[in-house]
């Protein structure tokens, strides 16, 4: 899309730092700030922006999106700030906007989801948040592209949120209960994971968790002929061996990064608890089978 | 949308009959075969037909497609069909798939639209029709746009097509009843059109019907200051004035096709009687004011 609107898509990788022995956490994925602002110049038209982050779950905290917002203000850099999964937070973080920080809300356009927050991704619908100056040009795309979303499902998600922002305090308000739901299904999935093996990086946020599955020592030799990335090919045979199913990390890089990440999948947890009952199942199989 | 897909558009008018009294009929706007061969050449990558057309109204005969159905082929041309009022069509007419004629399958994209064919535009569903040569690139478009239309009201959609596809024959048949139904509404139309003065282009299909409003004699002295083509002048000056609404047909056209058209209106009969009456009591006052 960057390309598409004649721009030049510059890259800049999160990077872990060693974690030895202990918990792998989202968080220990950082935007290395000299290297961030190695990449920004007087042609840097904009920055897009994801937290909580899809497929890491990291939540940027205070400090990292100061950092951005400084380089945004001393360079004019636009921000697309992606929040879809603003809701989904766990304990001990704290999603943050960067519109709200000073300075920020005349260049930021935020983006949020209907299908994330009210976990209905097939109505298709979000939003944009962001100041006249910026959204009337948005709004000349749409009325040329999509035109409108569609009426009634956008008249439901108008009372879903009339609902629960009433009750923002209340345990049963859909912005708390889905976060402390997912939570469990998280640590689930942790465990499990870590049980045949793997090293599962922790998501503070976000639905989603992302394991190098190398260790799995899959026999993908009828892949042969199929030359995708590993984890590509991974997914795939596991997907049709296995019946679990997961995404390729690597369809999330760039030609530099893919490397970096192509022994990732990304596994889903916003699942029924009989859906990771089975899945669990798959795994035990699959380890005894191994050893 | 063809510039920025880096072609160039060339646009081939429908041009009218003359008429001498009898009522005029969108079946009198017709293109001209040796025009339109003239803009045909080997750079002709594509034709938009649309059938029944909006705003006129005009439904394409057998003859009329056959032309363009021997271009097509001649020149190795796609023909992109919007077909979305295929079933909106009244007595003495009937909607063809140009798609349908010998050699124009495989160079055929045929659009329809749940909007249209069941009153529910806020739905924002349709699909296209074609063959897996041509269907297999717009899939590679959805998939990194639109990504997937509401489920919920495709979902919608398939059962209401499975009800009346298997009562095709039954007047409560949805594609059925509604053009009956819009029949009359039309005829009311042109009745209260013809009643204030007006010479309507009676149409063959759809759910619009266009009339040079000059013939009002509006007095839009208050819209002086506004550079705007004179049907937009009009359709402002009287929904702020006379609380009626309608589209300026110079809105669908070029600029050299602007001129011809400027002075029309398209009206909307879909619409509920009681809004109908209300059109009419708007139409008879402002006769006798004039009057």
């Amino acid at each position: 899309m960057v390309r598409m609107a004649g721009a030049t898509p510059v890259f800049v990788p999160l990077r872990s730092k060693p974690v030895d022995g202990r918990k792998w956490s989202s968080s220990d994925w950082t935007l290395d700030p000299q290297e961030l602002a190695s990449k920004f110049n007087s042609k840097t038209k904009a920055i897009i922006l994801n937290t909580p982050h899809n497929p890491l779950g990291k939540v940027y905290t205070r400090e990292e999106l100061q950092v951005i917002a400084d380089l945004c203000i001393k360079y004019d850099t636009l921000c697309i700030s992606d929040e879809v999964y603003e809701w989904l937070v766990y304990a001990g973080n704290k999603h943050l906007k960067i519109a709200t920080f000073p300075g920020m809300w005349e260049r930021t356009i935020t983006i949020g989801s209907a299908g994330k927050t009210f976990s209905v991704t097939g109505w298709k619908l979000g939003w944009s948040i962001g100041p006249d100056h910026l959204i009337k040009h948005l709004q000349t795309v749409q009325q040329n592209t999509v035109y409108t979303c569609a009426t009634p499902l956008q008249e439901a998600l108008a009372h879903a949120f009339w609902i629960d922002i009433k009750r923002m305090d209340d345990p049963e308000c859909y912005f708390n209960s889905l976060p402390k739901e997912l939570e469990l299904k998280r640590d689930r999935m942790v465990h499990l994971l870590e049980s045949i093996g793997l090293k599962p990086i922790v998501p503070d946020g976000g639905y989603f968790i992302i394991a190098d599955v190398s260790l799995m020592d899959a026999d993908l030799s009828d892949m042969e002929n199929n030359n995708e990335p590993y984890d590509y090919k991974f997914v795939k045979w596991m997907t049709k061996n296995k019946k679990l199913s997961a995404i390729p990390v690597s369809a999330f890089c760039n030609s530099e990064t893919k490397l970096q990440f192509e022994k990732f999948v990304r596994f889903c947890f916003i699942k029924k608890d009989s859906t990771l009952d089975a899945a669990e199942e798959i795994f035990k199989a699959w380890s005894r089978q191994k050893s």
